[in-house]
């Protein structure tokens, strides 16, 4: 029942040598998502352990160089390796001629299908879903199309008190209808409550990435009471015009997003190597949100279960 | 006057965590010429302090992910960096609608021009020169058009003895025809021969780069007195199956053509991840040709100026 993000890449479009580009993994229940895929980010899955081969799903959010030129490195290992899981990709439209000419040049002897879905929705949509995680995307403001993602934990069904079963001498199909939330009401006019003989084992945890992206109002609703928001923070306050001519974000309007969505806790990264004191983001932002935290490469954040 | 070669990249197809895959830099004379480009060559070339921006042309033996998926990267960050200076990428003519598609997805905003050369000879042919560098290149056999290169300094003019110029009394015309290898023949029959009055600064220099090729008889020959040659050894003895299947060398086969070659110094890379101990490589070589070695990311050869 985990719910673990591995930061794998912190850097902006010019690699520096302590970070790598955009690439992060996050691991829920088990299952491995691959978020964006700056260069070298299968030398980074090995550098942190993370099992390449039991990739679920890749999430892109755009197609620029910082966020792709990894993809297909990746996607030559997994081949020789011999993968034959089908690979979802869930990337803007436009990514589907990249991966095409990838298939054509590179692709031979690849033996697993590799299936894009393309991304166009201008509100969040429900992406993806199993048994106990939901995946919407939506829209970021960019200089090209760009998506975001919300990982989240499904709301888990109720689990009826061990103590109350004996105590009213619950049926199964009494059972079964305080699973689903329901209180009992027995035919002689008895009512067990669902709040007194079940409860939730625990409150769903979410995850938000949002790179690359302009701040624009509608982002803190959709990303609303997010458990770990990433969002990104090329510049500091001194380059917010930079920020908004080539629609980044400053570390500020990170923390503005942050505390407007009630998010648990802000993480801030894709750092513009052109600022020299990257502890500067974290403390502008935390005037604003303090809990922020400027990630490093290999940073590693493992939400624990939220009782309710 | 530097003939300087940095190993990047010693591993073959399959990433490993303290190897990357194929890419050099050679610098001769100051000139940097880069050798293949295997994933994150733009970190490595960082991580060793090899001015990014002074690379002068790009050599690409094949167009296998792994000894060209570090190039888009590259070229991106060379134009985020503001390059003006045209680039040459000499790589087979298969090279053509790759860099034509990076360049209609990628390409905006590259201040420099791309250079495709297409290479496509059955013999080794020059492919570029300098008023001291002379670079040839020449077919290789693997599974798909590979080539190898061979860099060598130009013979130098000669130079007149300080002691002989009072000595002979001699004269600018005397001197240019010393300089060009010819004997001083004057009216009164006085001959003043180059061998006393002049000499050779330094023997020519040469690196060959021989990656992926399996054995074949020529290259021996093509690469002929090489001072330092690189040969790939993907496979130690016992994988000489697989080695031929795959159109790869084994350590031996590179060494047979070492020594068949007289060249002065071998070095193996490419090495594949199968084989658990990388000594073997070197060891196997070694019975053959015993100056050979096994080389790592990061290995520096620096090749003193040859005094004749």
């Amino acid at each position: 029942m985990n719910f673990t993000l591995r930061v794998l890449g912190t850097a902006s479009a010019k690699p520096v040598p302590d970070r790598h580009q955009s690439a992060q993994v996050l691991s829920v229940h088990g299952r491995l998502f691959l978020i964006d895929c700056g260069e070298a980010v299968q030398r980074q899955l090995l550098r942190f352990h993370v099992p390449m081969m039991k990739i679920d799903s890749i999430f892109l959010s755009h197609i620029h160089g910082d966020h792709l030129f990894g993809l297909f490195p990746l996607l030559s290992t997994m081949g020789m390796q011999a993968r034959t899981a089908p690979l979802n990709i869930y990337a803007p439209a436009n990514f589907g001629p990249v991966l095409k000419f990838f298939l054509s040049y590179f692709g031979e002897g690849l033996a697993f299908e590799i299936r894009h879905v393309p991304l166009q929705m201008k509100q969040p949509e429900l992406i993806y879903h199993t048994k106990s995680v939901e995946i919407s995307a939506f829209p970021l403001d960019h200089n090209i199309d760009t998506f975001g993602f919300l990982f989240r934990e499904k709301e888990p069904p109720y689990n009826v008190r061990k103590e109350c079963i004996g105590e009213y001498g619950l049926s199964l199909t009494e059972i079964g209808t305080l699973k689903r939330g329901e209180d009992v009401v027995r035919d002689d006019g008895t009512v067990i409550p669902v709040s007194v003989a079940a409860y939730k084992p625990y409150v769903p945890r979410s995850y938000a990435y949002c790179s690359d992206t302009a701040s624009f109002p509608e982002l803190a609703q959709w990303v609303k009471g997010v458990t770990l928001l990433y969002h990104e923070a090329t510049y500091t306050e001194e380059y917010a015009d930079q920020a908004a001519q080539r629609h980044h974000s400053t570390a500020v309007q990170a923390a503005r997003c942050a505390l407007e969505a009630g998010a648990g806790r802000l993480l801030i990264g894709h750092f513009s190597s052109r600022i020299k004191e990257p502890a500067r983001y974290q403390s502008e932002a935390r005037a604003i949100f303090p809990e922020t935290q400027a990630v490093s490469d290999g940073d590693l954040f493992d939400l624990p279960l939220l009782r309710p």
